[in-house]
């Protein structure tokens, strides 16, 4: 601590990590001590920047000063450093994947019990306007009992040309924007237990890595829940498509265009057939406009910093984590189901632990 | 025969029948012989309309002028009829779905067999001009090699409140529209081989009967099909979503809005992370404009008359009939699977003959 505020020790100077010191300048509760990355162009670029830099992790391990050291790394440093991190006295935030299977997880929780220090995760998407949006929805039963929730990224890029494209970095889909899907869905539906997992892998650009997965997963209750990350997709379906006994809900892109249209209760005699194509269809003839009504998704606004003030608090004033070590676990677990499942094209019986 | 005209007689003047009745007039080598309807005010509508009736199904049967009987009764009917029909003498057709499972099915090919008379199918959506469309992408490879085909037909209705609710008379989505989407995919893949199924149904609106199913087929070669039907689906995703490796498809409606986009094969060295939500990504950054290009979907017409003319050409001249009995038949086995793996919520291998 630092004048009463929380000194964070960053390792890792890539694309979030720099993304982090801009989200924790509006953190005014907490600074940066310094940051630390294995690579010399990046420490330059960080000391330009007007950043402390350590030369060594151990440096950073070593000052007393550091009270939470937040990993940016590739995804199979996370382990090693938070384990050393730890043991060193600290308090510990990974970036997303946490690690590469539930046995290291273990090993990072086992690490975090015996030392006593917080260890957490940078799910950053809990604080994602679209989901919040569809979480409040569910919540508040806008469309009646949802049935269906469809939960898509689409983009045309492939993996992007960095450590994601390999298998011993912790690369692919699964794991990186994958881990964000689930951890949404699981946060959104808190103890409601997942039954069975089926999921496909695509590799159409990457044979190392998965380059893009559906998975479906049932919920106890009926609820079913598809999961899609493509990076092959050069049209995109909506971020979120979600089906209520009442009505259906759309958000089609982050700039949060979408809208609910809900049934209104009044009832239509008869019904008119319309020719579609080659053929008729009373089953799929417009609603006559009366039965139905359109409303514009209700307003919420998610803060990142949010994240980090949280963290803040479980330092300095023992609050309860937001991001929980038994939720990151059924995440991970869940992960775990999915490659399960594609490799052997089967169901997968989740034994989930709520 | 009458004038070297083929005489139909149609059973079941209901909508479908009536629609019939529609078509056949844009087809001068084909004649209304006349129309039985089990319900008196069915035939006082068709005696109106100008049309001989006959007062039973023997009396049609009987007629010697009548060539070919049009089945387009509720589901359940159409196994006896079309049996009868057939050991009157006459070749028949059959409204899909042409019965409720393989065995029944088995029994009809059994007396076409016997009888030596033709037995075929109205599935009239193999004239759709969307599915026309999608079948063209595919076989001059404009996506490159797909790996992902989507079909879906999203209604808001439930289930329509005839016979179509009841399991008795072979209600339900599967049997309904999933008949026409399934043998629309089969058709295209001609002779892939299905390797698994998976399949869900939906009980929102009905109890009795799917009033909706998403199936996923995998074929052989690695491509994979969702198909879908939904009937409270207040908004709707896109009729038909294709992913090749070099583009992507999507036809919105039945209007065909859509279009087609593809990489130009331009690249881009620096990837720049756009923020989405509460998350920057490089994964899903939009393209640099000049690396796709944007195009129309290709034109295609489709003319239902045809299936009534292709019967003409069998019954008169002795040409192939474009919808195969073993092509229906596989079609019915997938049914089959598809009830199958969502009643057990396992992956079916299917047992596919091409």
């Amino acid at each position: 601590m630092r004048e009463n505020k929380v000194v964070y020790g960053l390792i890792g100077y890539g694309g979030m990590g720099r993304w982090h010191t801009e989200i924790l300048s509006n953190v005014p509760e907490a600074v940066i001590g310094g940051i630390y990355d294995i690579k010399e162009e990046k420490r330059e670029e960080a000391k330009e920047k007007g950043f402390f830099v350590y030369e060594t992790e151990e440096a950073m391990l070593a000052d007393p000063d550091i009270d939470v050291v937040l990993i940016a790394t590739p995804n199979d440093c996370h382990k090693p450093i938070a384990i050393r991190a730890m043991h060193a006295g600290k308090n510990v935030i990974s970036e997303k994947p946490v690690t590469l299977s539930s046995t290291d997880l273990l090993e990072m929780e086992n690490a975090a019990k015996e030392t006593g220090k917080l260890l957490t995760v940078h799910q950053n998407r809990r604080w994602d306007d679209d989901f919040l949006i569809i979480k409040k929805l569910v919540e508040e039963q806008k469309l009646g009992h949802v049935f269906r929730i469809e939960s898509r990224v689409h983009g045309s890029r492939g993996i992007p040309g960095d450590w994601r494209k390999e298998k011993v970095h912790g690369g692919g889909m699964v794991l990186d924007w994958g881990v964000h899907l689930l951890d949404q869905i699981l946060y959104m539906y808190g103890d409601r237990k997942i039954e069975t997992v089926y999921a496909s892998l695509t590799n159409v650009t990457n044979q190392e890595v998965d380059d893009g997965f559906t998975a479906i997963l049932t919920f106890e209750g009926g609820t079913e829940v598809l999961v899609e990350v493509g990076t092959n997709n050069y049209i995109s379906l909506p971020r979120w498509y979600v089906l209520g006994e009442d009505g259906t809900a759309v958000i089609r892109d982050w700039q949060l265009n979408g809208e609910i249209i809900r049934k209104t209760g009044r009832t239509e005699e008869t019904v008119v057939p319309v020719k579609t194509a080659a053929g008729l269809t009373k089953t799929m003839a417009p609603r006559r406009e009366d039965t139905i009504v359109k409303e514009d998704l209700p307003k919420v606004s998610g803060d990142i910093a949010d994240f980090h003030r949280n963290v803040v608090a479980v330092i300095r004033d023992g609050a309860e984590p937001e991001i929980k070590l038994f939720q990151v676990m059924r995440v991970m677990k869940l992960m775990e189901a999915i490659f399960r499942s594609a490799e052997t094209n089967q169901v997968i019986e989740f034994q989930d632990q709520v």
